[in-house]
């Protein structure tokens, strides 16, 4: 039984709006007033204000001036409107850097960077934590109980890493914290090894090109003590907002799959989840089918981290400026593709940016308002449209997905595996992995979480973990748990090599327990070079494994395919064991073409996991589910460029405009039906 | 009614010779006994004199040897020739490096070069501009005067850039005479962007790897300033030679489009434009051909430079060593593509080099003689015959060239889109672009120069303007008062988007009065994959678009193509405006394929403008013409591999040889006539 | 007449074991002794012991630890095996570095390295001189006379240059004892090129991307002392343990053609040549057979070095985990890859490692003992059945290699043709060539040793000398009278450009008397694009010429092939010369193709040079010999994937069964057969 989870108060509806930034127009103060038109206009009923306007707000240390944001705030509380305030750490004026250069960041090489750019700070800096909560106490003393008042966005797209003195310092003590001895760590990074054994901890530095390298526990340490010093910056910015208007929720907005930080650890310490949606769109079918699932498959995460609904933070309505080639979006396509974040959880619709910045870097990055200045555009026409229609969406605010079907990402896991030294060596292709098993769920309509290590597995009937590297002792029981009480898992190749510190397990592999819960072991890895295949036979079809063939042994499983060519022929490729209660899947290679489709097909039967939509879905059309507990909204989006059509044996009604629709469903290209019924209980 | 531009004073001839070296052989004297034996078999009349000699005449700190050097201005006298003489800042003594270390060079990235290579100074420092001055001031003093002193040669391809403190400091000094205020350089660099607002001055910094590269007002200006201080330093080291010999004229020896420095701008402080010309021939018909376009282009921009006679101070009798592939050029090459440059206005044929340096890093580049010694060479040979033919063409040295065609090429334009944050981003490909607009007047014979935004457009019938991305008020202004009067202009996708300092035109594109001058305006710009391509549709023929469809939208003006796919199918591709006396065609595409050379050839008719050879040219020849106001001289030149007849209706005789030519001509391969008639007047 | 030469004492066997680091383990003892009972499983008599222990030898500075050394001499030596003893050198503890910076390595860009990775010290500092020889110093001292200790080897992959203080001052010092005066330096650099001339020592700087880059002579100079210097220390190394254990022979682990150092130098310095080998074995019959060919290209270099037995100090028994794709050896190819050294002349089969890391950089690559920690592998069973196998070949140890062929090679030489200027600018391809010419050689099974230009020429009926850019006066010479006196001689393109300071040879190429020796000179060479070939024609026959083709004049060659298009259509391609009683064959062109094949067939047959094995040899079977005077031991090895058949006239037996061949020979994939039988006298 699920209820409706609110990421804000006061204001149910689904928000439309984004990035908006009247600081770079103080001088022209009409086209301030032209905005709120244009607003209107263009059906939008949020802000986000002040990222990057730190140098406007305080333009000399200590002298503040809020005039343009008290302006603006003012001007949206009147329109009906409301605002994501940000926190402008992200870019700091020219004045901070000058006086206090122990704010710049330090690269891997050890050199220092100038002032510029954004994004280019130290995180452990005690004057840059100090200068940041004084900008946001002001913010919050002054703006504490305005209407328009909605959210807070703290800094923008936190990244990257810094190798000053004070940060090497602050990894050292981060490690004293996770190994206690000297002598644990050594083990830990089986530092024997080409004599790197540590006898003090000051011989400890971060990876360097000019240094360490390839002691992969070390790497893996580095990293994670990044998104720990990064979160603990952004807990230093939250914690006086919070003091100060402990009622208004806080977000930062995130990156996808961005391999910088542990998003799932980060995402813990926000009040919700937000990103920024950046697909590469191009009006061609396959390849915009192919990027619909990739790009669902992000939404998922998102909502994942907090299981609950999150927010587009960023989108653009037309074209970026940062893609290799920057294309428009084909007509209808921004419907669509705001649509899809709503289908899959997110409770807003927001855009970088409002208006085209007049000059620098991004001034030609797709905005709501051109350069032209008037509302006389097609992508205008589009937002006004999409805002028009999310409007008559209220029903969906806060309503949640439902999924039985998991699909397990760790970001540690991917490093490890990236930085692994063996197979073949320059890309592992993790992601291009997890999107090949997202993949058959997808054009399913199968309603997926994504989850990490330390989530709760009871929740599932199936959990699909590719290259699940990194075992701890912890996974290894809680898998074994999972399984043996009757849940059903697909691992693959490469599970259970290492421990969570990159140290390879003893005994073979997988680690431990997971060779009964597979019921066999693997001995060898082939790496097989990209102009090589071999075959693999199941059920009477023949299959195509690349990269990666291991030769597997079973003990009690039962073989489901094997080998057809090399000397490893006839040999299992696939297998599966009776666990307890369960059913623990094995893939030994890596599948291109349509095991994984053909397998996970299966799988879902087994579960007892069916599609969203009762009907069968055509090439390109997909389906995903919200609810409320009572009523469920079904999202029928066609990514295809053809009309389609779907049979459905339920009577639906269009949660926007009220028809009722059953039988034959016809979908136009581009179009996403948002369908609702009571469920019955 | 023109007159002849002699560059140099009593010695009205073209110069046949090159970079000479006896300051590498002062251990051997019999070498530059041979030396002169041999110019005089190879037909030489000139050598270049003193480039890189520093550490020769220097060899200490104030201890002058000029020995060699005077042995060889005498001894080239007493044979009858002449000597451009070098100052020899392109590479300074080691000794001034390691005495006055703040010569040495600051990268972008804050290193600091080690002594070595060339071209490696701070064009700020005022120890360098002191010695290099003092070196010039010695050689103007000692050779003042000397019957073999022709010209001097300043330097050597000037280029980079320095970013030491006193560059730095110089830039921001460069800044405040620009801007006056830092809120007018910050509202021209739109720095409100992410809080990059400068309170200082000496928050500013040049673009860096460590620091800012993406305000792009930044890194416009910064190019400017290198620019400005080249010209500064390269006036420090010409005033001294002015003051001592204030009769011989100055040049320095440029490197065609390169894109470290404004031409335009530096060539104003000269007395003759020069340049190192080394096309990459490959005896291939097809890339030769459109090779020698390419190479005809960049004639033609150092023609036009200062609207005169210009110099080709550099190139190969065979092959150079930096290519990636140093091919041989084949028989006939040489004597072809020296004339091409005489053809297009030089009045020089000179080699980078006279011999081959014994060693170090460019002893297997190209030269007249090679390590082997003596002339039974097949280089040599080709070198002599060519240098006999050069001893006929007196009665060309000083005519001029007249265009009724300009090409319109900037280079502050260029490094703007170059640096554009959108679009394709990491190819703009302006360069191409300028060559696919030139080559269908090199194929018509038709004469053009290459002009620049602050030269005189009322000269012309036609001006061929593509991507003019940065269109200042000025621009704007002088584009409409062209067309008004009657002049044809020809623009593309990008025009006028940003004025001079790569600020937004706001109310759309094209800035300002160019929407009335063009009858339209842009509303979007799609930009393509390499892998796309739309169809375009005039005159009831196909065209193909690539990269770039922009959608615009006419007022006034009528549409002459339409694209063909797509979801802007039917809108317009290229239109054309009357504009008070004149016609504005806007080419809203990228054109791959045959749409500019039909166009093209439209415009020229349109134009009243015809080829400088009278009949039709066949593929792979071309025509260019010389005159003197009473006689003209057309230079028909075949870059084909075959045969080729022309026919004409005039009765020419040859300028070399005086052989009467009317009717059919023949050509043989690689073949260049140089046919003259009185004009009537 | 040839005798057994041992490398060491006491031990006739051949060695089979490898890197064995329970310095890594000593945490479980019990690793250690499981490891001694699968040893004895193995057929392994060897272990290599104490790489990379450092740290464990001497956790603090001055305090050892030899604990895990004695147990593992003291077990080894009960189990009656053998111990190769490392010094550590090849990285140190990290407080050695702490304490001492000045041992860190400093980068071509001045860079200082940080602590980690491994071969990261300076070969010059004085520190870590008197730090290695002390350490060398204990373990002599400790281990001098154990029943185990059978070689030293010391340090790893000696490699890596440094550009400290200390590295520069050591340079100009070297090149003050080669030159002398600055001037003979200047004449040799020719550093009056571009005013580079040195007035003072200290002016000179090593190559850097931040300073001097394109004096070839320096650059040559600069690979030449890092060379030296690391020979000197090696020697500083090596002296300290001749004198505490004179009669233990010391060798040190070379790379192949490793660019980093002359290995024919280094090797002077050592009682045996060793080396590690890892070829990229992939299964694909193509590849692998020329694989085959390129390895023992790489064995036949080791087995020069000294012109006796070498060893094969390590491999993988299965894969290793830094090639690009890391693929496992296929059933048989180990057994065969390890014969393979043997049959070149190694004396052992030594792999890294025994036992597979349980972290940090290299704990994916392949070892005799797996992860999983048993013997019931496939990868042990092999490597055991490998042991098995090399205990019954005692009768090889010792034996050497008779070869009436030379290839020669060069490192200075190579070194130099990589850096010059011209050409194809970016890949010369010397090893693409060495390896093109010695492939006729191996197909045909023909002992050929791989020396260098101060080798004795006298032993050789045929020398292939392709692309000898760099020729002294002394090889000038050296090359004259070897001809003369009755030697084949095969040369290129490119002979004899410049002297061995990479200085040009006036009066044209081949340098000097060569000219005499070959009967021509050689006037151009015309480099072609990777898309264009010429064609050759010789006795009716027509092959591909690519890459170069030189335009040579023969004076007294008779031409033995010529071109067949492009305008030097006709001109000589290839040539032969009668010499004195020798004869001189010139290759004027790179051939893509057989030309190389057939004309070395030619020259072998008129240098009566036949193969080891008497009969013909199928594709992918080749035969190597070793010999101890008396008996003739001829290894036939088949690389191809299928079965082949071979026919003898002579009646074999097989040297580790005793079993009687004669007739025909049957090979099955992968298989080697060691014949052996009585020399007649």
């Amino acid at each position: 039984m699920t209820e409706r989870n609110y990421l804000w108060k006061g204001f149910p509806h689904i928000l439309h709006g984004g990035d908006y930034n009247p600081d770079q127009w103080t001088g022209t103060p009409q086209i301030q007033e032209e905005d709120m038109r244009l607003m209107k206009l263009a059906n939008c009923n949020e802000m986000t204000l002040g990222i990057f306007a730190w140098a406007k707000l305080e333009p000399e240390e200590g002298k503040f001036d809020f005039s343009f944001m008290d302006r603006a705030m003012d001007m949206i509380a009147e329109n009906g409107g409301r605002v994501i305030l940000a926190t402008p750490s992200g870019a700091r004026p020219a004045w901070l850097s000058q006086k206090y250069p122990e704010v710049l960041r330090t690269n891997a090489d050890r050199t220092v960077n100038l002032h510029g750019r954004r994004h280019n700070h130290c995180f452990t800096s005690p004057v840059y934590r100090k200068k940041t909560a004084e900008i946001n106490a002001r913010l919050a003393q002054r703006y504490k109980g305005h209407p328009a008042l909605l959210m807070w966005h703290i800094s923008n797209e936190y990244g990257g890493e810094c190798h000053c003195a004070m940060c090497r310092e602050a990894f050292r003590d981060w490690l004293k914290r996770k190994y206690k001895t000297l002598d644990a760590l050594n083990e830990q990074w089986w530092t024997y090894f080409w004599a790197h054994t540590y006898t003090d901890w000051s011989q400890i530095e971060p990876p360097s090109p000019l240094g360490e390298s390839s002691t992969h526990g070390l790497t893996l340490d580095w990293k994670r003590f990044v998104t720990d010093q990064t979160i603990d910056f952004m807990k230093n910015e939250i914690s006086v907002l919070k003091e100060i208007t402990p009622d208004v929720p806080v977000t930062t907005n995130l990156m996808g799959f961005y391999q910088g930080l542990d998003y799932r650890k980060l995402a813990k310490e926000l009040d919700a989840v937000s990103w920024d949606n950046y697909p590469v769109w191009r009006g061609n079918e396959i390849s915009d089918i192919e990027l619909a699932s990739d790009t669902a498959l992000i939404h998922d995460l998102n909502r994942s981290l907090l299981g609950k609904p999150f927010m587009m933070m960023e989108s653009t309505p037309s074209h970026v400026n940062w893609h290799t080639y920057n294309k428009l979006k084909r007509p209808g396509q921004h419907m669509l593709s705001s649509l899809q974040a709503v289908a899959h959880g997110s409770d807003s619709v927001q855009y970088f940016q409002w208006r085209k910045s007049r000059g620098s870097s991004e001034k030609f990055h797709g905005a709501v308002v051109d350069h032209v200045g008037h509302e006389n555009t097609r992508v205008f026409r589009e937002v006004a449209e999409l805002g028009k229609r999310l409007g008559k969406l209220d029903c969906i605010v806060g309503t949640t997905t439902v999924s039985k079907v998991a699909l397990l990402y760790d970001w540690s896991n991917n490093w490890a595996i990236d930085d692994a030294q063996g197979f073949q060596r320059n890309d592992k292709k993790v992601m291009r992995t997890i999107r090949k098993h997202y993949r058959p769920l997808w054009r399913r309509g199968i309603n997926t979480d994504v989850i990490g290590f330390d989530d709760d597995f009871s929740k599932y009937s199936l959990i699909i973990a590719p290259m699940i590297y990194t075992v701890s002792e912890e996974l290894e029981n809680k898998i074994s748990d999972y399984v043996s009480r009757g849940g059903i898992i697909l691992c693959t190749y490469m599970t259970g090599m290492v421990n969570e510190n990159d140290l390879c397990h003893l005994g073979g592999f997988p680690a431990g327990r997971l060779k009964d819960v597979f019921g066999l072991w693997n001995e060898e890895i082939d790496t097989l070079y990209p102009d090589e295949s071999n075959k693999v036979y199941a059920a009477g079809r023949e299959y195509k494994a690349v990269d990666y063939c291991e030769i597997v042994h079973p003990t009690s499983a039962e073989t489901i395919a094997e080998y057809g060519s090399d000397f490893y022929s006839g040999e299992s490729a696939a297998t599966v064991n009776n666990y307890g209660k369960g059913r623990a899947y094995y893939v030994a290679f890596r599948d291109e073409g349509d095991f994984t489709d053909t397998l996970t097909e299966a799988l879902l039967k087994e579960a007892g996991v069916a599609s969203e939509f009762d009907g069968a879905l055509p090439n390109g059309v997909t389906a995903h589910s919200r609810t409320d507990g009572e009523t469920i909204y079904v999202f029928l989006e066609n990514y295809s460029m053809q009309s389609q059509s779907a049979y459905t044996g339920f009577t639906w009604s269009t949660a926007d405009s009220g028809e009722v629709i059953n039988g034959e469903i016809s979908l136009k290209p581009y179009e996403t039906l948002i369908l609702s019924r009571k469920l019955t209980k």
